[in-house]
C-alpha cells in the first residue's frame, strides 16, 4: 500500500539554495517535519538530474521519506523513486501509470475546477492545487486558484489535495482550513537561514489548524 | 533481432525546418532512402516532444523505418520508440538498458577514442562517433574525432558506427571509407530545398563508397 503524507510537501529548487547544498537544506527540512520532497529540477542535464534523484533518494530513504520526482519519468524509474508529479505539459497521466505501474505514486497538478473535475476519473494518488496564489517560482501558471478554489474543489474532489504556489506561514491556517490534505512549499523553506525551524513551525501551524476543525 | 540499418542516420531539429513540418520533411527524407531517424528536441515541453513523438511513430511504422529517441528515456517508452540514443551526459547506459530491455536499440555517443574504448565493455546496439567534424547545430561537442579518429576506432570497435558531425556530400565518401557503417545528419537534410532529392544522393554516395572498398 502506498503510504504517504501530504502535509508538509516540500519541492526543490537549487537557484534558491544559495551555498548550502540542496541535500543539507533537504536534510534540515525533513527533521523539522518535512513529510514529502519532490525533487524538481527544469535546467540541468538528464545526467545531472539522475545524479542529483540517487542521493535524494538515498538520503530520503534513511528518513522514510518519499521521493517523488517533478515531470521526468525517466528519472524516476532510473533512481526508483517512490512517484512522479506530473503537471498539464508533461506526459498523460494514463501513460505516465502504465509504465510506472500502480505501486508508485502519481501526482497530477490541477489548474482549474475543471481539470480538478476531470481528475476525478482517474486514479491519481493525489492531485496538487496550482497555484493557490501567485507566485515567482514558477513560471507556468494560470490565474491563481485562491481560497475559494481550494474550498470548491475540496467539496467535490475524491482525491487527497496537496495545494501549491504562493504558501507561507501567513496563509497556510486557511489553506488547511479550506480542504487543502497538505501545503508545497519552495521558497519558504529554501533560502530560509534555518530550513528546520521553518518546517517546524509550518508543520505546528498545520497541526493547529487541523485541531480548531474538529 | 533488432534490425537496423545505419547507413544515412537522419537526426532531427525544428529549428531547421523552416515553414516546412518537420513531419512532411521525415517523409520525404525516408522516401529519398533515410535509413533511421532520430527525434532530438531539446527545447520543448515533455508533453509537446511526446506529441511529436507518437506522430513521427506514427508515420515511420509505415515506411518500416526505426525511430530513435535522443537521450529521453521516458519519451522513447512512452511512444514505444524503437530505440533510444544517449550521450555522455545523459542516464547511464547500464540503467537506460535495465529500463527500456534488451529488444530495443540502444546507441551510445563516444566523443573520444578512450570513450570508444570503453563502449567494447558495453552491449549497445551502435556507436556514434561524435563529432565528427565541427559543426553549429551541436554544441555539447569535444574536440572533432576527425577521419584519422574514425579510421582508429573503426579498427577496434566491436560496434556497428555512425559519425555523427560535421557530415556533407562533400565528405560523406570519406567517412565511409574510413570505417563507419553509416553517416548520421541534420542539416545536409533538413532545411534543404528538396529532402528527397539530398538524401536519394548522400545514399548514393554511401553506396558508391562501399563498392570502391571491395
Amino acid at each position: 500500500m502506498k503510504d504517504f503524507d501530504l502535509s508538509l510537501y516540500l519541492v526543490t529548487d537549487r537557484r534558491l539554495a544559495g551555498s548550502q547544498s540542496l541535500e543539507a537544506i533537504v536534510e534540515e527540512a525533513v527533521k523539522g517535519g518535512v513529510t514529502l520532497v519532490q525533487l524538481r529540477e527544469k535546467d540541468c542535464s538528464t545526467e545531472e538530474f539522475y545524479s542529483i534523484a540517487c542521493s535524494m533518494k538515498e538520503l530520503l530513504s534513511k528518513h522514510n521519506i518519499p521521493l517523488i520526482i517533478n515531470d521526468r519519468l525517466d528519472i524516476a524509474l532510473a533512481c526508483d523513486a517512490d512517484g512522479i508529479h506530473i503537471g498539464q505539459s508533461d506526459l498523460p497521466y494514463e501513460v505516465v501509470r502504465k509504465i510506472i505501474g500502480k505501486d508508485k505514486i502519481v501526482g497530477l497538478s490541477v489548474e482549474t475546477i475543471e481539470q480538478a473535475k476531470e481528475a476525478n476519473d482517474l486514479d491519481v494518488d493525489y492531485i496538487g492545487l496550482s497555484p493557490v496564489f501567485s507566485t515567482n517560482t514558477k513560471t507556468d501558471i494560470n490565474t491563481p486558484l485562491g481560497l475559494e478554489g481550494i474550498k470548491e474543489i475540496s467539496s467535490f474532489t475524491k482525491h487527497k489535495s496537496v495545494a501549491i504556489g504562493g504558501i507561507s506561514k501567513e496563509n497556510t491556517k486557511d489553506i488547511i482550513q479550506n480542504g487543502a490534505d497538505g501545503i508545497s512549499v519552495i521558497s519558504a523553506i529554501i533560502g530560509k537561514a534555518d530550513p528546520k525551524k521553518e518546517s517546524k513551525e509550518l508543520i505546528e501551524i498545520i497541526k493547529d489548524a487541523r485541531k480548531e476543525l474538529r
